[in-house]
């Protein structure tokens, strides 16, 4: 079978632009099959993006190509590429911050820049769109490799991966009895927040399920948040509505509200400004 | 052809959740094909994961596994089961109080518990994961036996349909020239509400297309709505912006208006403390 | 292979309609593919129906059909049409304005009326249910035509396309040095408006990429905006958080903020009272 195509945007469905880039998915090639990843990535958010391919990608079997759609910089000149990981999946995306995570975390193989004098939807009045390069050049690239009228290599140059646009991550500090991060997303649903801290790193500074831990949440440096906090499995393991730390299914240390939102209720976000601090003694 | 995998969630498409599921359920099997019932169920909201399953199920063909994730106890002591269907369609789900409308209105001929030494996917770092039993427990599972790895009796052990978790269901009192109920639910999109009393025995009770009807609401004792509405097939039969009561999708009396929301227009909601009381003469 | 079924509806995701209305496609013939256009459509907004399937139906391979329901005369007369447009696509929608944009711009080459005696859901409750056309007679009959059960003549009586009802179009006004036109609809998710007013026409007008332009907008005669601003290829020529006018992806000048949204800036919307002037010279 041919690779599965999954899209992430920030499109949304409120209107015809999905539709219109599925539908010259299909006009490439009726048999591929499409996957939404998401269309509600926040706006312009390139970070974000980022983010939400590791955590997505490492699920999805060998060869599926993924392709990323938050694009700021559409006809400027950014890169737009197919990047190939070390775990056999490709990313097709504008090389602007989106490959971040997937590069650091997983790593990239080989990156090519798309030619777009040979991989570009042309006709229908297209040629003279700048605006549209999901449905333009992304989508309708990632049909083409996927349908096999093109492989990796036609994709377009190859350029040194060392080249890629990373976002800056930012690492923890974790010590006995005490773990210090950011921050780092959300999960926009639940209204939970993601440290980058790692479980493991978290469980041999001392911290285990079921302890009470002391919790410093500081926004541009000054405390917005100083309590005593469950640190327990999941969610139920804390009354409703009361704050509670968990690892996360990135195996990231997290927090949340028991059927409640921590960012309403305490009204916290995430970025580099929102460090938070744990502690087993005050 | 294998059976078809529906889902519904209150994760929404704002993460990376919904993709890292289904990337899962591929990597199971390549061949499978995935539907989204809903990804916007309100969150931790059980009674609204029963009354979507018993809306929607009924109309996909026999066979289909329907995997259902509105899990507030996630990773504690709540059972995850495969139910099967007097009509021949399998739910995967928490038995949290989600099979109530199936059980009652379409009935459970078996339920089984999932048995997660072997329905659990690992590998990835998700064994310590205790959050995401849609990734990890559900979906895997349901992808497993829609591609015929298990079988109904491979989810894990059977137990007794009578112990499957129920809300309470509140019956409507209908009597000639009277009908009295609560609305269950609404529809969150056009903001029309949907009563617990059947079409069939309001006819049976006197009120016919046409009539004009008396309306008495309740919120916990208090009324907030004393009207006379229209009680007729469609929307269309009412003037634009004027409240109507018809016979929605699933035979039941419910309440809208014409051309926008009822719940705005007269700051209306559901739940049993909202009653509802339909009479021919005032 | 059977043609693909693409749909667009202003339901939401929010409840189990979509759901049930795809289990009945997959009822009448389980092979059929079916692609979200979008669900996410202003509720009863026909011109918005008709705007988005303008925009997405030509990208989709020839024999496509695509299912419009936004249906605000639902159960009233209002004819139930499936049309063949010129292009070889099929439009199954209520003739209720939803086909405007397709029969002035791509041509209809013949429209069916749909005979409910034959092509409409049975079964399960359904007879009586009047206000649910997406599931019971378009959804049912897109179903049935592209599995082959019927073909276009089985829809139900041919009827002149003439008499498919119609929104009205503005025509913009353009002469040397000088665009005037209506804002026709938005870009809901990135705040940008777009014009009536064609790329080639704007050239020819005299307006280049790369100039400053005077832009006059005015709501119902009252100016609401009057700027300077940068007509250019794409919102990266821009500084972020200034106002810019493009070529957007349907060829026609539109005008966004680089980065945010025009819309929440300024204060604009749509529509026929949403007027926009654009002159070289001030």
């Amino acid at each position: 079978m041919k690779p599965i195509l999954v899209f992430q945007t920030d499109f949304t469905y409120k209107e015809g632009a999905v539709s219109s880039m599925y539908g010259v998915v299909k006009s490439v090639d009726r048999e591929l099959e499409i996957m939404d990843g998401t269309h509600e990535l926040p706006q312009y958010d390139t970070w974000s993006a980022s983010y939400r391919l590791y955590q997505s990608l490492p699920f999805w079997p060998e060869g599926t190509i993924y392709v990323s759609v938050v694009d700021p910089g559409v006809g400027t000149s950014r890169r737009a590429c197919v990047a190939k990981t070390k775990d056999g999946h490709y990313v097709v995306s504008p090389d602007n911050g989106s490959l971040t995570h997937v590069k650091r975390y997983i790593g990239i193989e080989a990156v090519r820049e798309i030619d777009e004098s040979v991989n570009r939807l042309r006709g229908k009045g297209t040629e003279e769109v700048a605006i549209f390069h999901g449905r333009d050049l992304f989508g309708y690239t990632a049909a083409r490799l996927a349908s096999g009228i093109i492989d990796f290599e036609g994709v377009g140059p190859e350029y040194p991966v060392d080249e890629i646009v990373e976002h800056e991550i930012l690492e923890p500090v974790v010590e006995p009895g005490r773990a210090a991060g950011v921050f780092e997303i959300n999960d926009p649903n639940f209204g939970n927040l993601w440290t980058n801290i790692p479980l493991k790193e978290f469980q041999k500074a001392g911290f285990s399920y079921g302890d009470y831990v002391y919790v410093t949440i500081k926004h541009e440096g000054e405390t917005v948040f100083e309590k005593k906090v469950l640190f327990h499995q999941s969610f139920g393991f804390a009354q409703k509505g009361d704050p509670m730390i968990y690892n996360n299914e990135l195996m990231k240390v997290a927090m949340a509200v028991s059927q409640g939102s921590l960012c309403e209720k305490f009204n916290l976000s995430y970025g580099p400004d929102w460090t938070v601090e744990f502690t087993l003694d005050k």
